[in-house]
């Protein structure tokens, strides 16, 4: 779930009349997401979703996050349009928290992905890739390469508890990738967590990406190789190439990849796929007992990991 | 939370074609609830409450509960109403769950209780127990007094554990409930779980009861006395006399008290503060760590039944 602030009635109330957006009609938490509190809101004037800014969230990053998903929303993409209150600021405070009304957008997340998402799903990445090059401000990968060592010197001590020899195995990927991270290719702002419960579908189409909290400017083709890993692997951990030619084909249909990207994409795949091992195996190992959030499973990740790592050639991802 | 079974797109898409709903819109796991999946479920026909029943359900009482919900929508109470599939069966199966849709119903449940709520509060329960009385078919109440003496043995022995003293203190009060238990007061279908967050209001007024899965046939006015337990007590513990007059003057506007259930109050009280006071102690001590749903502390209703059983005057209600 992910409700972790409830909202009483009395705030909601007192909150609403900061906007335009009429009388309240229903107000109910939603059982998704792990990061933010998020309630899907209905009014007189139509449906919205509340979200409230929980730890993980630096509220100084907000107005980038917001910010994006305007200029994304302006320029043709389908995602959460920030609704501005009464005073034209759609960041607000409520129950404590940094808070903000957003557009509700229909659809259904693919709870098992299939090989026909995966070509709509690169070419919306494609797009908002290019979308979101006229959007000036910059914000640096919290959770880019350079996190990465002192995220895993903060496991290493444990790590082996969850598998044995995992503090030596990712130590050696750590610095094997490290090593060869391109630091020239395309650059611009990226999802950077654009998993399938963050792309919604109607009618067998794409109809809207949303959860923009992780977004930063950073490699182009690294957010390919996320959605590589979060996308392109069966129930069985197998690699699934089919899918992985549709989402790489359904992205240069839009914004073809240079020589250089498509070379790098076997360490840009391998950092990816460290970089959510890294940041599970961390919330696995630190996690409190009674946590409102099951931690996911590490070990997946290592899988991939260890995938990537044994790709020789870029054909093997369909190319 | 309470989404305790995920559905697929595709196995969503499936079970709607068995409905004249229209096409899929929207649908979000809603985080509220602890028995049951729930699902808001949008369609372009409009909105609906989809609910996939788990665990404590047995699924041979859902035609019961069903049942009642219909009779009670078609004779004046706002609550869920089944949507029937094509082939006229509302009762159906989704995910290998015994699943339902019903009706949305705006409004919001109030996270703070103010005595302004508890007039409508009793109001709408009285009229929902005489809206009740046309419904043939009975459900004797699966955690009614003869429920208590066997829960209390699967948790005497660990109770002190939780507080010390705790199984002689139940033990004791078991034995004077039980003993001084009506036989015959007036009964019919009650609701049996009319908490806050199974009440919506909207506008100030009551807009809806909903979560019916509890309901069963038994003593009209042990309705009234769960929710002395669940409505009128303050977040320090203090019984609230105001909110307590105000919930009993509603109900008697609709549905006069007799003689005899205003003088068997206190101990129906009692037995209500200790049906939830053991349902909550077994839950404690039986839930498994990593559970989705973190188990309610059971103390907050031996305080309550300390109250009751401390009650010489049923004036001390506020009547």
């Amino acid at each position: 779930m992910a409700v972790y602030t409830d909202v009483s009635d009395e705030a909601l109330a007192a909150f609403l009349t900061e906007y335009d957006l009429g009388g309240l009609v229903a107000f109910r938490g939603i059982a998704e997401g792990v990061e933010n509190s998020n309630f899907s809101l209905r009014t007189t004037r139509g449906d919205y979703i509340l979200t409230l800014y929980e730890r993980r969230v630096d509220p100084a990053d907000l107005p980038w996050f917001l910010g994006l998903m305007r200029h994304l929303a302006a320029h043709g993409i389908t995602c959460p349009l920030p609704v501005p209150g009464l005073d034209g600021q759609a960041l607000r405070v409520l129950c404590g928290r940094a808070a903000a009304v957003t557009s509700f957008l229909p659809g259904i997340w693919p709870r098992r992905v299939r090989q026909a998402h995966c070509a709509p799903l690169g070419a919306a990445l494609a797009r908002m890739h290019l979308a979101g090059a006229g959007y000036a401000p910059v914000r640096a990968n919290a959770l880019g390469p350079q996190a990465w060592p002192p995220l895993l010197d903060r496991c290493r001590d444990r790590a082996d508890t969850v598998q044995p020899g995992l503090a030596q195995e990712l130590d050696d990927a750590a610095r094997t990738v490290l090593g060869a991270w391109p630091g020239d290719l395309p650059a611009g702002h990226i999802h950077a967590d654009l998993f399938p419960d963050n792309v919604f579908f109607l009618d067998g189409r794409l109809s809207g990406l949303i959860d923009f909290y992780f977004a930063c400017t950073d490699t182009l083709a690294y957010d390919v190789a996320i959605c590589l890993n979060a996308w392109c692997f069966g129930p069985d951990g197998s690699f699934d190439a089919g899918r992985a030619r549709a989402l790489l084909g359904g992205y240069a249909s839009i914004r073809p990849l240079t020589g250089a990207e498509r070379a790098a994409l076997p360490v840009l795949a391998q950092g990816a796929a460290l970089r959510f091992l890294l940041t599970r195996l961390f919330d696995w190992l630190h996690t409190q007992q009674g946590a409102l959030v099951t931690p996911k499973d590490p070990i997946e990740y290592l899988h991939r990991l260890r995938f990537h790592r044994g790709v020789e050639d870029v054909r093997q991802y369909g190319l």
